[in-house]
């Protein structure tokens, strides 16, 4: 068993709406010392494997097919055993 | 100069929709080895503090008051000098 943390972000070039929005909020409220924000999402999960290849083959698959949408986003992932 | 990653992710007994969706389709593609998926996003930012302590009250502040909805959400954050 292993435990898998997968990040996911847009990939460098792709307009990101909502790190424009904080960064217009971050102005408002004063936070001027912060910059560069760029914002993304994450999956942790757990995968059934033989040995820790196995899992990660099976992590790629699974970003490729459902999580991201590779013409726009970019991932990678951490695994550790559980 | 410090950059920090910002994770947010549902307190637990929170209902995670996306994660309900996402199960249902691993069922459905096969993904039969994968389970317990919790969903979250995150924030790499940069802060310009005078050290690193500053940088972490400047991001506790932050996720206070504006990345999180502290009624369902807990956040963990990360600090490496850049």
């Amino acid at each position: 068993m292993y435990t898998v943390r997968v990040y996911i972000y847009y990939k460098s070039g792709v307009l990101d709406p909502q790190s424009g929005a904080i960064k217009a909020t971050l102005s408002d409220l004063g936070f001027d010392q912060i910059h560069d924000v760029e914002t993304g999402r994450f999956y942790s999960l757990k995968i059934d494997a033989q040995d820790i290849s196995s899992a990660q083959a099976i992590a790629n698959e699974l970003c490729e097919k459902l999580l991201t949408n590779p013409v726009i986003e970019d991932y990678e992932f951490e695994i550790m055993e559980a």
